[in-house]
């Protein structure tokens, strides 16, 4: 059994979180931590992570960038391994993770579906293999979604492109004149419903398609993705691991 | 057995037609018209329709509006039904087509395809049955494709239009703020390879899609249209008919 | 605002649909009716339907077979309008319901899914239009579901079979002498993961290729269906009401 | 611009590779091949490999296991790298290709279509990642073929089954007690139409969906993948190779 601590236990991935434990009997979730709201639970709620007594095998960390001095100092101190989730770092907060890697094994991703993580590995192992043929990207996420195309989206485009030379995005195919050119990647934002969220990558060759797509049913996928994530580093040696490290096994 | 008579024979899609004609037992091809091109061919070739001695069951035209005048002269003089595939023609001549449709049955449509005409029927109904589902559209052509979106992708659009107030289309979702409008139908034209042609209308509503999708696999289908409307025709009153005719059935 | 009453308020679908009332403004729970089980709850909960002394303008039931009869011997002394989803019914219990709708207005349907209902229907005109296709029909479910193919899937296929004579339905085409018969609708069950609902109808012809797609993606749309039918039926004349009535609209 | 002869050269799949050739500008054809059948060709017809006086680069071979013999000898003689796409060998014709291919370079490969190749590659890494997802198989053909499920399906299925141990095949889940075994992998063969080809591996976990799909739309993929596969082998050492050497590179 696995004992976590959950640090942004609280948040709305931390309750997932929280949820995916309770149903896993590989997990125990000793303590949680949450520094500014408050709700009973079922587990020790602490307001600062530098509180904690009790021992764990593990943090998984759903929370912002702010509480990550605090988060670094406790895992280093205690020699627990750190499994990261959270997004939006700049630079510094970045190297600072990357420095606490060389005391402690730490795995980090902005998105913890396996099945994305997968993806960008076949996408890359197919821009390779399928020379010469067309790609596009296709996504589908709910009405209420602000930003398009979706940030996934981007890092399957950004993938496609650490392979081929001179691409250029097309986010909006329209008009008389409107031919391909042989280095576009037409990226198409589809918004409906409560879509939760689809990506699909089209190879257009002569005669032929290859296409492979992710279709993710609820959130719950990126808290599954943070204990196989978890499971991976609980015995790992220090160092700065990611997806890629479970997905290409 | 339908007796036919080709305008056009030697066009593009003449010829598909002509062998779609030899491979059904329904029909036979007893001449065709060729304004300018000349080849050896298996039926009686004319350059001008109003030369032929035959008498036919039908004549379809797959040929361009300069061809026009001759060809209802023709099958008004010999009381001929006619089914028109020819596109591009101006409001003089649509007029004379219908005109022309109070002496003969006259079936006409600019797409021949039966599965497309069929999908806008069930655009109109699905748009009806499904209030307050997004709709949004995605087409898919070969890289060699100069228009985008699709004709087709704009009739399918059309049709919804037709049956909600004030909707407005988007070709080109993008950017931070770039929120779905509840009135807006999104247009995606994806373009690989060398897809005949794919169309699907994406009705996404609360946690249910329906997707209604058609894929052309050859130019073949146009001609099989076009034989399922000179079935249709050869035993109508007058009349100006068009594919809703059949589809509706 | 339309006053509502549940029966079977706390089964699965009962709670389903007192979210789905609670979040919709033209709706207010008034009352909920659960024999066996007891909860606190914010509406007033009675055991017996016959104890209500609220005045609803509409019954929705998601119940079982064993309640009817107080249910309609409510409605009919009440004059209050009856939606029906509750499944598995025996002939006298149908014909128990039809009698009432002598009196009353009642909505019947056994999948109160508005895209399926309106599936149903588009796979009618389709297999009426589309003759000479080839059908085929996948429904994709999680993997616990006990029954194959679906339900649902049968009902797809008896609407084909209304309308084509001698079709035969092939759950298992494997062999080297597999050859599709003219006739056969050939009916595949995927299962997998948590998947809740797809459910597909393909109609391949010659060079061209027709798929009605429904996707679901919770219960919720069960709850949404039987509010649009308590809507629909509000102010209806008495007699006996299903989803096409509400979908050929 | 690399010389090529092809072994075969007036069967179907060789008339295919003939016109793939002639539309390549980095590719001359010198020669053909063709035991039995002749006709007016605008290349040099052999009936007999060991006649060919011309110097190629590559000899692609699309024929039938009776011509092996010679063909092995000619290649071996004139130390010409070999393209071999014919299927149906017998395990010592097998082993005599192996013998072969300490002498020369030979590509051997009874699928030469690319996609398909890469999807046999995506789905082991896949099936590998993805522990604890459930494995389906969709594959779509035209309604005379007369084989289910497809050779295709069952290299696929056969990939699956190195990686996982103790899998079923289920061809036919049909049944009131059809509940999915977790060791099952459920293969589809829908029929219908003039469907070319097509290929899906549907990989289901909890919430989370990832599905590779192959969709051929003619024979010259198979033509195109022997060509990329003489234009791999022109400059290799002796030895035996296969499509999985170009995919992974």
């Amino acid at each position: 059994m696995i004992k976590v601590i959950i640090n942004g236990s609280l948040g709305k991935m931390g309750k997932v979180l929280t949820n995916s434990i309770y149903e896993d009997k590989n997990f125990e979730l000793i303590a949680g931590v949450s520094k500014y709201e408050k709700e009973n639970t079922n587990y020790k709620l602490y307001s600062n992570i530098l509180d904690i007594k009790e021992k764990a095998d593990v943090v998984i960390d759903f929370s912002n960038p702010e509480s990550l001095k605090d988060l670094l100092t406790y895992c280093k101190n205690t020699k627990t391994p750190l499994v990261i989730a959270t997004t939006g770092y700049n630079d510094d907060e970045l190297n600072m993770i990357k420095e606490a890697s060389k005391e402690i094994p730490i795995f980090h991703s902005s998105n913890m579906s396996l099945g994305i993580n997968l993806l960008l590995k076949l996408v890359e192992i197919t821009t390779k293999a399928l020379t010469n043929f067309d790609i596009e990207i296709i996504e589908k996420h709910h009405n209420k979604k602000v930003d398009a195309p979706s940030g996934t989206a981007l890092m399957l485009a950004n993938e496609i492109q650490k392979v081929l030379d001179n691409t250029e995005f097309n986010y909006s195919r329209c008009g008389k004149n409107a031919k391909r050119k042989e280095n576009e990647i037409g990226i198409h934002a589809l918004r409906g419903g409560t879509i939760v969220g689809e990506h699909s990558v089209i190879f257009a060759g002569t005669d032929e398609i290859v296409e492979l797509n992710h279709v993710a049913l609820s959130k719950k996928i990126f808290a599954q993705g943070s204990l196989k994530a978890a499971k991976f580093i609980v015995n790992k040696e220090n160092g700065y691991y990611n997806m890629k490290d479970i997905v290409t096994l």
